[in-house]
């Protein structure tokens, strides 16, 4: 990220934390540090005020920080990461109240007790809000993550053939992924025929057969940002029943980005989803619509038949409506989608299939 | 696991929580969650009391649970898991103290407050401890894990030459990983020439080099189990200064093998190997010289200078010192190793290199 990006957020989290009057905040969440100070590597924490922001890193760290993180002051630590914080609070001197991100293990929250004289208090969803309306970097982060997806992906097609395996099938996008010199955003799903039923299936020994059909899931983080996709196809000849299988979760998705733009009620865009499957008389798929992607594959806002709110321009979700016929097959079509004022880009579009 | 592994482990944590006076443990880590229960999938938690033993889940796992936990009580959860867990809790009505693994967020220990009437302490480490002395069925997952590493190794040294990226190379051992039909226990480190000496590079465009030298740090999960290993060597002519820092590591290794047996105190292993590093006038390491090795690819007990305790026999441990010189080369040697009453076994010892 470019630190004008980066000085930028930091002063955005400054206007959040004034307003709930809260004058020091430790980021424990790995991606809430990533947000903040740019860092991209592990077990690091960080402390901002409204005079400071620090990084609390080790010395593995400590040259990658130098160079991520412009606007935060290093501290190489050497003790526990509580006991650092902890020693950064004290030296800090005016600070009467330190609050914490829940996300924080109660390991962690405990050993920051045991080392502070000050009071604590837990907090949530203060950095994980901001960071759910996405900045242009942070969208264009994303568009390339699922562009090289769609590039790594559009080579592996090339390779499917009868007697392939689900594991070398989703090793070879993952190598495909590598070889674009980016990493995967979460395991890779590869479900041939009826394992595409189980929506957390993991890929196994089954080969493909002749006619066969294949649902894979997978991702690309670049960045630190993660696209999310799901694609579902035959090979030789699918049958009628795979085909509609295919149109309704195809209609389903329609249906739900025809709701989106600023402003709209998650739960209706939800429901504008499942409706579809019903009137096909389909089961209606147990998980979540969408969820919204980042720095993690899943983050705010969730998509959900239970959820009160509305999206909002900036936010960048997964629209992923699936339809499971335990021990017959199961198709779920997933893009990924920028919410704007008037309705919606798809960022996602260039992926095969 | 074996059912009566599963059985075995329930009634040893029993007796644990017994001599602690704890009536009703509530477990949130996903490998302590595993351990107990036999059951492999994500956002679970479990139960376990004098009476009984149950998972909570949700329904897309609630298949592969019956499957994995014959002796849990499996509860399909749609609240979330805090508050299902609460719910559990007051239907078993005689339980006044919960007690939850501080590994638990401050998030999910706050939900658990506000929704049970029974007193809620912490507790640390308690599965930790157990999960720390393995049982011949870890024993042999870990060998099998260690095997896979060693075919999947085998086969990617084949496609070593001059021009291969790192990016490619991490690729290729993945992909043989996956043909194997496992999985990674954590993302493949690849580092040429210099880059080595970063102890936590990640792979990139790099190409190899005619004459150049090669880190590979990589590890397969095989049922649950870890894998840990890292190998080194020079493709082409290896320099004279490269074959200094590879004979150190190897040393260092050696001498800390020597002191492995039950009962040998944990700093004078992690002694022996620096000592060797630093009779050779080069840089002494700044990590660990290991860790135990099992659900988890970190997990007790930790082989550090500043670590009191000894090995027990049933421990399996890395014992990785390293040799890193910014900027030049790095070596690190890892194998793993389970500790006996009177010695060691190298459960790696079949990698190449």
């Amino acid at each position: 990220m470019k630190p004008e990006i980066i000085k930028k957020r930091a002063r955005a989290l400054r206007r959040t934390l004034n307003k709930k009057r809260i004058t020091c905040l430790l980021l424990t969440n790995p991606a809430n540090v990533t947000y903040t100070t740019g860092f991209l590597g592990e077990d690091s924490w960080a402390l901002i005020t409204d005079r400071g922001l620090w990084l609390l890193t080790d010395s593995r760290y400590t040259e990658q920080a130098q160079k991520q993180c412009p606007h935060s002051k290093i501290i190489e630590r050497t003790e526990p990461i509580a006991q650092a914080a902890a020693q950064l609070v004290k030296k800090l001197k005016s600070i009467k109240t330190v609050t914490v991100e829940n996300s924080a293990s109660l390991a962690a929250f405990e050993a920051l007790k045991k080392n502070l004289n000050t009071r604590i208090r837990t907090a949530e969803n203060i950095i994980e809000d901001l960071r759910s309306i996405k900045d242009q970097n942070e969208i264009a982060a994303i568009k390339k993550a699922a562009q090289i997806a769609a590039s790594a992906l559009k080579k592996t097609i090339r390779h499917i053939k009868p007697g392939i395996t689900e594991n070398e099938l989703a090793g070879t996008l993952d190598f495909q992924i590598r070889k674009l010199a980016a990493v995967n955003s979460f395991p890779t799903i590869v479900a041939f025929g009826p394992n595409a039923s189980l929506p957390h299936y993991q890929p196994a020994s089954r080969k493909l057969k002749k006619n066969d059909t294949i649902l894979i899931d997978f991702g690309v983080r670049y960045k630190g940002y993660c696209s999310d996709i799901t694609r579902c196809f035959a090979v030789g000849r699918p049958t009628a029943f795979y085909k509609k299988l295919c149109n309704a979760a195809e209609r389903a998705q329609a249906a739900a980005l025809k709701m989106i733009k600023a402003g709209a009620e998650i739960k209706k865009v939800d429901a504008a989803a499942r409706s579809v499957i019903a009137e096909y008389d389909l089961p209606v798929y147990g998980h979540g619509t969408g969820h919204g992607l980042g720095l993690q594959v899943h983050e705010a806002p969730t998509l959900a038949a239970n959820i009160k709110g509305k999206l909002k321009a900036g936010n960048v979700i997964t629209i992923e409506p699936g339809v499971y016929i335990p021990g017959k097959a199961g198709v779920r079509i997933e893009d990924d989608i920028l919410v704007t004022k008037s309705g919606y880009k798809i960022l996602t579009s260039n992926c095969p299939v």
